[in-house]
């Protein structure tokens, strides 16, 4: 009952002339998302995006823009390479590769000081590691050419419980519950939702409003129970009502949430500690900043028998 | 600046009538010290113990107890196997085996799964894993025929700040002004003590006071700092105080307090939380509980460059 959800990310951006990405044919995607080790499971678009959910999270496609999400035992710095050298390196406008730190990191293929090291001999940026070795933290790399333009906020929770929980570890689980229980609607009635259910559990979502998009990743199984959900809404109340009403659902003992270019209040979480803070500012006109919260009650750990 | 002080820990007994195990040959210390690749440094001894620092933590032998604890990419699993068979299996009374979660677990070179998997073909035994795989966890193997008849507590201590955790890190430090600044003397004034100071940091001190034993050891290399301290003092209250007043000196973002057959009230720590407890009966006549804490202040982190 193990499944590493952490992720890796990438983010790139291609200058304005460059052409479209999403002229870009299915077989590239998959050629790209085949040398990470993931394949597409569904897709939905609209007029502005492609949205894939994968074996192993989520492939975003805009005109300019491309968000490739993989969590497992995928290695995504090898779709990195094969995007920068296809794509080339003089029509990247902006890269960035994220990783957050595995539960079991020692059943990972590369780690991302090499990882890293690699990027530096096809693009100049600056790496960072926030949090410390011993808790969630956090790997960051960004090119020198960094530039988001648009807010956009991750919402990590972790050792989630409680009904909903419990149901996404149920072999009887349905997609259609599943979306029900976690109450998009209430939130985002503009948004359109493709979602994909795992065999035995684990779910994805990804969800499109115009250009805007919305993807979460349920990883239930108890020992790495993992929820991740990233948007880049940019009306900073609606982002904090949905984490809010996420996080009274799911129940976890502690999340994170990251932001880009956006800053959210805590006040409507559940009752809650805030454990660690970073602000990073990545360069003039980006900022990123970190905030790990534990729930307010003591967690009752079980021991687990080996 | 990074090293692993994360700790692995043998605890074994013999059966009356074996024979003192203070009457071995230092040679065979040294030798089951040489499998786990730790070496001795330092001695002292009373009229009830052998107190050895060691290149990694350090070694207790009582007549008819040993305590043996190695940090750093030791494997203790191999002074494990020597002890077991040289000792006899027939003639070990209680053994336990315990490994905490280390700071980059890759890094070693066997996992605790794997230990227990070859501790069980010399000895039947429990295991378990105390706390979630993506924060600090506790592993440990009890045989069938655990017993503690006493009383210890541990207090381990991770990312230590302030003008204690400042003076540790620098070249200039010296072996008297730590043990000033720790301030035993005051807590323990009838223990005498042995310690050393590694080069070009760390810290290792041992005490006796009769039967009682005190052991603590810095790592206070800012990317891995921990620090751990373990005792027998068998006066709750004392051992509290001493706690109390270790936590106010090396200002700890969190720790740990892990008690077998003692029951230590917190309120005497600095502003915290409880962040996760866990109960666990052992046998009948033996129990171990675990608390996590954290200060009660967001700790502000700082994103370290790579």
């Amino acid at each position: 009952m193990f499944f590493e959800g952490s992720e890796k990310k990438i983010e790139l951006s291609v200058k304005a002339g460059v052409g479209s990405l999403r002229a870009l044919e299915r077989k590239f995607w998959e050629r790209t998302l085949a040398l990470a080790g993931a394949d597409i499971v569904s897709v939905m678009s609209n007029s502005y995006c492609d949205a894939y959910v994968l074996s192993e999270s989520s492939l975003f496609v805009w005109e300019r823009k491309i968000l490739l999400i993989t969590c497992g035992n995928t290695q995504l710095i090898k779709a990195a390479f094969f995007l920068i050298d296809e794509l080339a390196v003089e029509n990247i406008a902006s890269f960035s590769y994220q990783r957050k730190s595995e539960f079991l990191s020692h059943l990972q293929l590369t780690r991302f000081e090499d990882d890293v090291q690699q990027l530096r001999t096809r693009l100049p940026g600056s790496a960072y590691r926030v949090g410390h070795l011993d808790g969630h933290h956090h790997y960051l790399f960004n090119s020198d050419s960094y530039d988001i333009q648009c807010p956009s906020s991750s919402l990590l929770m972790y050792h989630i419980k409680g009904n909903v929980a419990d149901y996404l570890r149920q072999p009887t689980q349905c997609k259609s519950s599943i979306l029900k229980q976690l109450n998009f609607a209430q939130w985002l009635p503009d948004f359109d939702f493709d979602d994909h259910l795992f065999d035995p559990c684990g779910y994805s979502i990804n969800g499109l409003s115009g250009e805007r998009f919305l993807t979460m990743h349920i990883t239930p199984q108890a020992q790495s129970a993992y929820v991740s959900i990233e948007t880049d809404i940019n009306d900073d109340l609606k982002v904090i009502q949905l984490f809010s009403s996420m996080l009274a659902i799911l129940q976890p003992d502690s999340w994170d949430v990251i932001s880009v270019n956006q800053h959210l209040a805590a006040s409507d979480y559940p009752a809650h500690v805030e454990v660690a803070h970073c602000d990073l500012a990545l360069n003039a006109s980006n900022d990123i900043n970190f905030k790990h919260f534990t729930q307010r009650a003591s967690d009752k750990l079980i021991a687990q028998v080996l």
